[in-house]
């Protein structure tokens, strides 16, 4: 630890927050880095090829129907939608922080996304033949997922870092995320279909390392900025619903065809359901009069969706759903109302989105909830060949056995957790070198670094003495 | 009348707001409640089931893409949308109850739809042999709809009501629909692939009737805050075109495979255009100078939307369409400027939304052309198989006619506007209770009631002083 | 042009801005006119009507999922979304204009789909048979992207014409698109997936020089407008997200069943994610010190799916999108830092929204980069049978070669630009009338002249005097 604080102070430099070379310089280099190795490695699959007319004949393919953009498309466009918008509009809360929130997320998502394609590329879908990565739709939408590990993570860091540090963040993000998924899902042979672990755990505890790593301790200097204004709270709400609503389509939108993506959406929209009550009954306990608390409505009653990732595609049941939606909402609600302001104190932890009680306890729940109710699968539940299917008990793990195959899943979530930990704290110790372009401690979650910002009076006062004067009103 | 009013002194007392134990106790305890029937009743169907490999087999489905999720999932997530954001932002227009809007919108739907997939399961898809009730996508779609009923019926209210007679009000509807609708499509063989009459009939008359008992006739005390500001009316757009575009999804997301939706989505589409111009000729029109009125175009241009909603799966024909929305598009609009306030004035009724014009007048409209196009349908037009194929004149109904269809689609009618306004007198005098919480006459549609709010100067000004004191600084 | 310049000079008489009589009048004849000729001539298709179950037998389809409903319906719901939020939305950005923008454009998009049904229908799918439009669910989508080149042409000319010379616009508009379309696509045989052509670069100079024909020398007097606020930059933000994320499925909405639409989501894909980088870097570039720019972020990032229009369904090869992405992100960028100022300087073109940045440069270059890869295209790399399929070398085109079609790609490009500008030209000299009802310059990007506004102290207090007044009134 005395090492980790002589580093700190090493690094705490005055900053300087023009990224005029840096930001252009990293967002060139690496898009060109980007097409030439698309040009090296990345070709259309025999779905999205051409030569699909022949690949159907020679398969024995009736309809174009088959084609799997058929199967997963209209839930890649729900995934998408909640990479992009749910995610840039859940984090539009911070009165002053929103074009940072909604723009970066929209950075960090448009690189992350191609190298994702790269990365994943090379561990799951190396064709052998050519050497080349062939990919479709199921691409797509891995690479989203991807992507989304690293979003949840900048839930952590909002308004902290700089754009620089974003886009440093994610190339990392990016690579550790595929090396733990191919871990977990080809190594280990855990099933993660909504991606409780390989997802969320992982992406949140890299998002909480990094932070821990990049402690402020003068962050009250810019506290009166932590906290949201009614039109942007209404804002993080457009954030929130196209999460919720869309979460079903994220569960199920990788899982197996037919009975698999059919399962998966209606346990997260079961799981979801249910979360929403809960949330809403411990914010209003958790107030004298019973008011609501936006950000437990914003959040926490997005908690059932991430608990219920990897059990979602298995026979979980209806009820089973339930609980698991019931228990989150909970969790999650007094999470924000007590481990977030504890976490802050005691660990000097600063949970910018609170992703600690959004993604990352949940995300372990359903880790736990995946790896018990895989283990408790039965014949008599599944039937023999739906058992074999749904766990993919097949090639080398065909005589595994379900109780087995609950272990693996325990497995997989601590490699997450591993991942998650180390190597946020590595990532973390790169992203305190003062290079990068962040903000002052007084000038954090405040779009005037990054932003030409309109001349209203409102947001932005013209003057700098107008500024002053209202800054010592709050 | 006289008892009424009585009922009604009694029930005046003065009210207190605190929620703090009434919202978490509902919640809770109807959650719980929830799990247990879940996991008494409710399983997958055989489509959902890890039985369908075996089901597939057996019933000689040749693809996965057979299974009903692929036919009917992109319909559901867009009556998703339409349900949480559409419904929750379109009453984001007051400029201090936005938040009450989107989130107690958020509440009862998502205590609302476990509760429809119960009461609907019981009537609708009870497995006979083993007693549970099979669920899939159609059922999620179902309880979709159900739930929007009862947000039609909270239009009436908005602003008016705590959360926990939300409650009360959406575990009635609920009950109410799934009776109202085994009747009209069960018992009588009403066709409404829209819910015209289903949803919304029933749930806009289920409303009103609700306003009309918990008239408040002091209510001119909040009358400042019954009105938008620039902002909350270009939120309120974001739920009225989700609605708008999401629309012809709604309409034929369960008709029948094929032509069904086909043939529902086209018809919609064309409907709903035609609102839009005739809504903006009366809106125009009403006012001295020609200019446009916000509300009008926020809820006008949906009422073809409604009252396409029976006949969308009928050879309604394109310009049947049209004609069918240039109507509405008057008579809403015509609605919103002299029907809203005569029944505020006459009838004691007042009608936050507008939903009189919007979901009811419609509503009846679409019951209406429903009863005629199916009185009026041929076998010269609809082919001998299409007939039969779209009334569903099958099993006990094979030798209907179409005029008999014509007259079972008005007795559905009926049926609906009966459940509607008896269901709404009825919960709305248990509403009246004084033990709900909902705000006094000074403080209706304000946020400040049941919401910890963002201590902004701009929406938030705790007294006239400071008001006036931040003035004098801009 | 001394022509042209006495023909401005008649028509600078005084504006007056009232609509009443002529915005009704409009709505309601337009209206009925739709009326009557769809009763005339429009009709369902095979698969929509209610004879698709004799359809089906007498051409063996096995399924209902084979209705094309089945592999459109959910990017035709994208495409919607793309048009009415997406943008509506974009054009939010006007301190003052957002009514307008998300209203008219609302309007427009209503009639504009009628009239597109129409006008289409009568080119390319009259049934010769019975004289009558065969309409589906591909009749919807290309009725949407009709209506999408009228809105393009709006955004140049926002905030300066009245919702009547809007309407005139898009019933010449449509009627231009429709003729142009059946050009070059059926007469020319050029491919043109995405409309970087037929929509994009028609659209964009249909607009630009009607902008030219309406210049006005005194709009400085309403520069102060011409901006935007924090919170309208973020509704802005919706608009640029959903067109972003929905672009995939605007160009393989209408591209072949299977690989192609496969295809050009993912080209379209990669190509829009290496726009968002290459638009942030020259954002961040252009600035002293390194801040971005809103403006660039809302409409650069959206340049690379105009550019991969034409090419999105041939075999661009991935890393091809990223290039043309990369390099559309910086024309488009620069375009705004350089070009728009110099047009409206020295060109006496205003464009309110830049389009000539978004549309008319990344069109132009789309066409280029589909006659390339069009003349390019080799049996060795699509197969005898894929190329055959892609390029639709069938019938009277059978014989032809890449390198021709390359050639009629850019004759198509030219066909385009030409009924662009052109027509634009003409329907310009229209709209100059002095009878549309248009606002002075002193008034212009108002929404107080076509719109009742709320009445709230932080949006609309032109001053002080004003703004205490209307404090009384409360």
């Amino acid at each position: 630890m005395g090492c980790i604080q002589s580093f700190r102070q090493c690094c705490d430099r005055p900053k300087n927050t023009n990224v005029r070379i840096s930001l252009p310089a990293v967002c060139f280099v690496w898009q060109i880095a980007m097409i030439i190795l698309f040009g090296i490695f990345i070709r259309y699959n025999e779905e999205s090829d051409t030569h699909w007319i022949e690949h159907k004949t020679s398969n024995n393919i009736s309809s174009n129907i088959e084609n799997d953009f058929y199967f997963r498309y209209p839930s890649f466009q729900d995934v998408h939608v909640m990479i992009f918008v749910g995610f840039g509009f859940l984090m539009t809360f911070l009165k002053r922080y929103s074009f940072g929130a909604v723009g970066f997320n929209f950075l960090i998502a448009g690189f992350g996304l191609q190298w994702a394609l790269l990365m994943q590329g090379w561990f799951h879908s190396l064709d052998p033949m050519d050497g080349k990565i062939k990919i479709g739709v199921e691409s797509m939408i891995n690479a989203d997922f991807c992507v989304a590990s690293c979003l949840i993570a900048y839930g952590a860091v909002l308004g902290k870092v700089s754009p620089v540090q974003l886009m440093v963040m994610t190339l990392f993000g990016v690579t550790l995320y595929a090396v733990e998924e191919y871990i977990i899902l080809s190594l280990i042979h855990a099933r993660d279909a909504g991606g409780s672990m390989v997802i969320h755990t992982f992406g949140a505890y890299y998002g909480l390392s990094i932070s821990w790593m990049l402690y402020r301790p003068n962050l009250d200097q810019s506290k009166h900025r932590i906290g949201s204004v009614y039109h942007s709270d209404v804002f993080a709400m457009i954030g929130t619903l196209f999460l919720w609503m869309f979460w079903p389509s994220f569960n199920s939108a990788i899982s197996d065809h037919g009975d698999g993506q059919h399962r998966a959406a209606i346990n997260t929209y079961l799981s979801l359901a249910a979360t929403v009550l809960t949330s809403i009954a411990i914010s209003s306990l958790s107030q004298k009069t019973g008011k609501l608390d936006m950000v437990h409505i914003q959040n926490a009653t997005l908690a059932g969706g991430v608990a219920v990732g990897t059990a979602a595609e298995f026979m979980l049941m209806p009820y089973g759903s339930l609980i698991v939606g019931f228990c989150c909402g909970i969790i999650s609600t007094l999470g924000y109302i007590y481990i977030t302001p504890f976490m802050e104190k005691y660990l000097k932890i600063h949970d910018t989105c609170g992703i600690h009680n959004l993604h990352a306890m949940p995300g372990v729940i359903g880790g736990i909830v995946g790896a018990i109710t895989a283990a408790a699968a039965s014949k008599d539940v599944y039937g023999t060949e739906g058992l074999a299917n749904t766990f993919d008990f097949m090639g080398k793990w065909k005589d595994m056995m379900p109780t087995q195959q609950g272990g693996h899943q325990a497995a997989g979530l601590c490699v997450a957790l591993c991942f998650g930990i180390g190597g946020g704290i590595i990532v973390g110790c790169i992203l305190r070198l003062p290079i990068w372009g962040d903000a002052p401690d007084n000038s954090c979650f405040d779009d005037d670094i990054y932003w030409e910002l309109p001349e209203d009076e409102e947001n932005n006062p013209p003057t700098v003495e107008y500024n002053n004067h209202m800054r010592n009103k709050f």
